[in-house]
Order: C-alpha cells, then sequence, then structure tokens
C-alpha cells in the first residue's frame, strides 16, 4: 500500500494526501476525514522521521539552480516553490553558477543546511561533453539526503530525475526541417551540459538518416545572448536555410541577423527555439519554439519529493516527458 | 566609529571589512590583518547577537518576492543572492503573489523562520491607491526583524527602504515628448503599486505643467503583457501619438499593436518601457526603455543590511536613486 494506492481508493490526488498528512488546513474536514479513514483501515504508516517530523527537520528544501535570471530557471523556481508552499515546505534558493568548482561549493554549502532534500534545476549539474567533468559530487551528496534534478539524468542511489526526451524533440523538428527541403541546417547551442547534448545528438542523428552529413560549419557553440549571436553569424556569413537553437534567445539572435540581412523569414529561413520562453511572444514576427515543459516537469518532481519524504521505498528514479512543438511565425 | 570609517581608513570596501568581521576566507590575509589592526586601534565592536553569531542565528535572510518569474524580480534576487553569499548568509525565498492576505499570510511565515532580516522585493509591498490596501502587517513585522524594501517606501522604526525616483524619471520622459511635440501620450499600467502611482503622478504632472490635460482615455490599467495589450489596443483603437509603459511588456505589446497597423516607429509613434529588461533588446524595433537600476538598487540594501546586522545605529532609512533613460530603436 503506497500513497497512490491510498489517493486512488479515496479518489483524491496524491497531493491532498499528502497534505492530509501534513495536516494541511487546505484540506476540507470532510475529505481529511475520508483520507484517515482509508489510512487506518489500511495501516498506512509513512516514516515519521523521512516526513520531516523529526526534531532534525525544518521543513525546508534546498533548490540550486545556475542562475535564477534565466527565464527557465526562474519559472521553474517558481512553480517548485508554489507547490513546496502548498506542502509547507520552504524553499532555500542557492545560485551557483555554472563553473564546476562553484556548483561542487553551492552543493556542499546546502547540505550544511537543516534541510529534508536537494533539488538541483538545470541540466548543467547532471555533466557534459567535458572529460574533466564528473558529478562525483552530486552521488556523494545523496549519501546525506535525497537529491532531485530538474532536466537531466544521474543515476545513484537516492537521486531522483525528471527530464524530457530533448534528443527526440530535436530530433522529430530536424527530420521535418529535411522532409520541408531545408538542407543547410544551422545548429546553435549555449551549452555543453547533459540536456544540450542530446539535442545536438538527435540532430546530428535525423540528419544522418536523411543522408545529410553535419556540416561542422553549422554547429556553433556561442552564448544565450541575442547580440552576440546576432553579431557572429554578421561576421561568419554562413550559408543556411534553417536554425535549431537550444535556447530561445539563440533564435531571436538568427532572426534579428536574417532580418537585418533582409531574408524572409520563414520563407527563405525557418527558425527554431527552445524553451517556448516569454521572449517567443515579444519577438516579431514570433518564435516557434520546443516547449519542455516546465510546469510539468517541476510537478512531477515534487509528488516523488512528497513520495520520498513520506518514506515510500517504491519511487521511481526517472521519469521522462516529452516535448511539444509551438508553432509561430518563425517556421 | 562605524563600519565606513573603517573601510575607509584601510582604503578597502564596506564588504571587505564586513567579511574580515565574518571571517570569510575570500579575503586575503594581508588584507584580514590590516582591517582587524583599524578594528582594535580604534576598539570598533560591532554587536555581536546583531552580526548573527548569537545562537540565535542561522545567518539565513529571508526574501519574498510577488512573482519570481517577473524579470526585475529575479535580476533584484539573483544580485541580492550573490552579496548575501559573499557575506556568509543564505536565502529563504518565499513568492506571495499579489493578493493583499496572501502577501501578509508569506509575510508572517517568513516571520517563523530562523532569519535575521527580511527583504521585499518590489513596491507592491509598499502600498497603492486603494484606500482598503494597508501596510500595518509590514510594520508589525518590523517589531520581530529588520525590514528591507526595494523599490517602495514605508516609513517605520526597523524598515529601511530604497527605490528609484520613478516620479521624475517618467516626469522627464513625458517632458521630452511634449517637447518633441507629441500631444496624445497613451499611459499604459499593470499595477496601482507605490511604484506605479508616482509613476503616474510623474507623467500627469509633466502633462499639466505643458498645460496639457491628462485624457483618461489614454491611461489605461492593464496586464503586463504582450497579447493583453495589442489585443486591447486592437479593440479600442485610439489615437495616440506616444506610448510610455510602467514595464517593458506592456511596451512591446503597444509595439505590436503599432507594426500590425503599419505604423512607424518612432517616426509615427515613441515608445519607452520601464525596467530596462532584457526582452528590449528581443524586440524589434529595440525597446527605449528607463533603467531602474537594479543591481544597484540591490547593492545599497544589501550595504545597509549589513550595517544594521552588525550593530549600527546610525544607517539611513531610506535611499533614492536615479533612473536613466536607455534610447534604442522606439524613440
Amino acid at each position: 500500500m503506497n500513497i497512490y494506492d491510498i489517493a486512488e481508493e479515496a479518489g483524491v490526488s496524491i497531493a491532498t494526501v499528502s497534505r492530509v498528512l501534513h495536516n494541511s488546513d487546505k484540506v476540507s474536514k470532510s475529505t481529511k476525514e475520508k483520507v484517515m479513514a482509508i489510512i487506518d483501515r489500511n495501516d498506512y504508516r509513512p516514516n515519521v522521521f523521512a516526513q520531516g517530523l523529526g526534531s532534525d527537520s525544518m521543513h525546508t528544501i534546498g533548490i540550486l539552480v545556475p542562475d535564477i535570471a534565466d527565464q527557465y530557471m526562474a519559472s521553474a523556481f517558481s512553480a517548485l516553490e508554489k507547490l513546496l508552499v502548498s506542502y509547507g515546505y520552504d524553499c532555500i534558493l542557492g545560485c551557483s553558477g555554472y563553473d564546476a568548482v562553484e556548483k561542487e561549493k553551492h552543493l556542499k554549502l546546502l547540505l550544511e543546511k537543516r534541510i529534508d532534500a536537494i533539488i538541483l534545476v538545470g541540466s548543467t549539474y547532471a555533466g557534459s561533453e567535458d572529460e574533466t567533468h564528473n558529478t562525483d559530487y552530486i552521488l556523494e551528496a545523496a549519501g546525506e539526503k535525497p537529491i532531485f534534478i530538474i532536466n537531466g539524468i544521474i543515476e545513484g542511489k537516492n537521486i531522483y530525475c525528471t527530464a524530457t526526451y530533448d534528443e527526440k524533440a530535436v530530433y522529430d523538428v530536424t527530420s521535418a526541417l529535411v522532409k520541408k527541403g531545408r538542407r543547410k541546417i544551422l545548429f546553435l547551442t549555449d551549452s555543453r551540459s547533459y540536456a544540450a547534448n542530446h539535442k545536438k545528438i538527435g540532430f546530428e542523428q535525423a540528419l544522418k538518416e536523411a543522408s545529410l552529413m553535419p556540416d561542422p560549419e553549422l554547429i556553433i557553440h556561442t552564448q544565450n545572448n541575442v547580440h552576440t549571436v546576432s553579431d557572429l553569424l554578421n561576421e561568419r556569413d554562413l550559408d543556411f536555410d534553417a536554425v535549431i537553437a537550444t535556447d530561445d534567445g539563440m533564435a531571436i539572435g538568427a532572426l534579428k541577423y536574417a532580418l537585418k540581412k533582409g531574408l524572409r523569414v520563414p520563407e527563405d529561413l525557418d527558425i527554431i527555439g527552445y524553451n517556448n520562453s516569454s521572449i517567443c511572444e515579444v519577438s516579431a514576427p514570433e518564435l516557434t519554439s520546443i516547449d519542455n515543459k516546465v510546469e510539468k516537469v517541476c510537478s512531477i518532481t515534487i509528488d516523488r519529493l512528497i513520495r520520498v519524504l513520506n518514506g515510500e521505498t517504491d519511487v521511481p528514479s526517472c521519469e521522462m516527458i516529452h516535448c511539444d512543438l509551438v508553432h509561430r511565425e518563425t517556421s
């Protein structure tokens, strides 16, 4: 018997069951009684210590992001905080930057706090192409507290990951562009993170399957900054008929370059971003973008965090969800 | 003798002095020795309890924002966190929303934590035009912990405010538009917050001084959302020759409307946003915007917070700084 069974029998969400267990005042008296009756009948006893009711718990979750001014991460924190507060948890938020040494230092600082679990937001924590990057410090941290990773996968005891099928999303988009007749697709990426690598693999795979060789000149590592990208494209004067970027900011940079050059978008050039952030609608024409479902990823993460803190032992360690392509005016 | 005097005598920043007092490893041995010598010679003794060295301190600051997905607030938190970490403080971040009841509830929740001070980010905490909105709960909270307000002014013991001269900034921009010959200036605002009110006062004042009557039809309260604003302007079909918006998102909405209508920007229409957020450069043409200096406001706030926690009693309760107009392509 786990929290899901109780939720199902009571006809309520697992969130509601957990709120009853935490004695939250957000649940009506009648629902509370119904859920408690099922709990009593089945003799369901969540681990009291793991529930955070032990003297060692401050009901606080440590959240680490590389950069809270990044829109994806701000949206993720916003969703996580809302859910955690509804369960009676506070959030300590740390901003680690992207540097490996700093990430490790910030994680260690968080571990010194009286927190119940740690959430790492962003695939930068889950490794990279770079051989020297290692994730041992995360495996170590998981020996002390449960670790939840958003947008990246690390295998290990007490580590729970939620990520999107980024490889498939980019594979599908690339295939569709090829099918449409695009042959020279520019791939812009700002990172060698776990997610960025998978996006690149999907891109190259789709080209190979269409018997197109990925052109190294058309795979560009740059910064996720509008002007950096438009300046860079201006300098290099490359020949391309479509753009896929691993973040919306770079796609907007390509769009600026194209409009200045007098190219028609999408007639001469398709442009597709990633994250479906609010700048897609700021842009003119509005940006087509791959939606990596930040709210859904966060809600899955918190569902599992609550189950882990409730002492359940059958919580899946990895969940993957699909992205959606949101068509706008640049494709 | 206060921390500023010590910093001046040592030829270092007050940040460095505070780091020495907190025994931070970010300060070189020689600097540490120089600062300590001056401290000893002058017999400067910061209040040990206030320094957060008492047993009651967890070296944690509570930060409350209405919405971390808002770019201004994310930038502010990012700046605050970086500074606080350098002083050895962690941040508990709460997201209260804009509703008065929720704001009060979230502040009370923060007060229950073992925190040393509270920072409220955003002028929504500092009152509004609405008579029923009161800030008594903030005055009450200041009885327990020092409160720092970013972007709004509340007078009271143990309350420290840092804000920008928003009224003057909008007054200046409006006057310049009038001088240029604009007569029908549309004012878009998404809030009745402290800052929004002052922006509106500045707008109306500049019109009055130019013997122009503010047209109630051209003062629009709406949402800070691109499509909401462009749809609304489409429906109303108003006659205007310039736009001042209290946030960049609304300005972009007006720009979208104008471009769709075939208006030339800035020839037929000047558009000026507020916050100088990163979407200004995403927009095409790029948006002129009033820069309200979020990083500077945060750094002033943390300077004073550290002084207050160091037990100094002569910390000014209110500091105001000037905004800058950042000219781009829409004016």
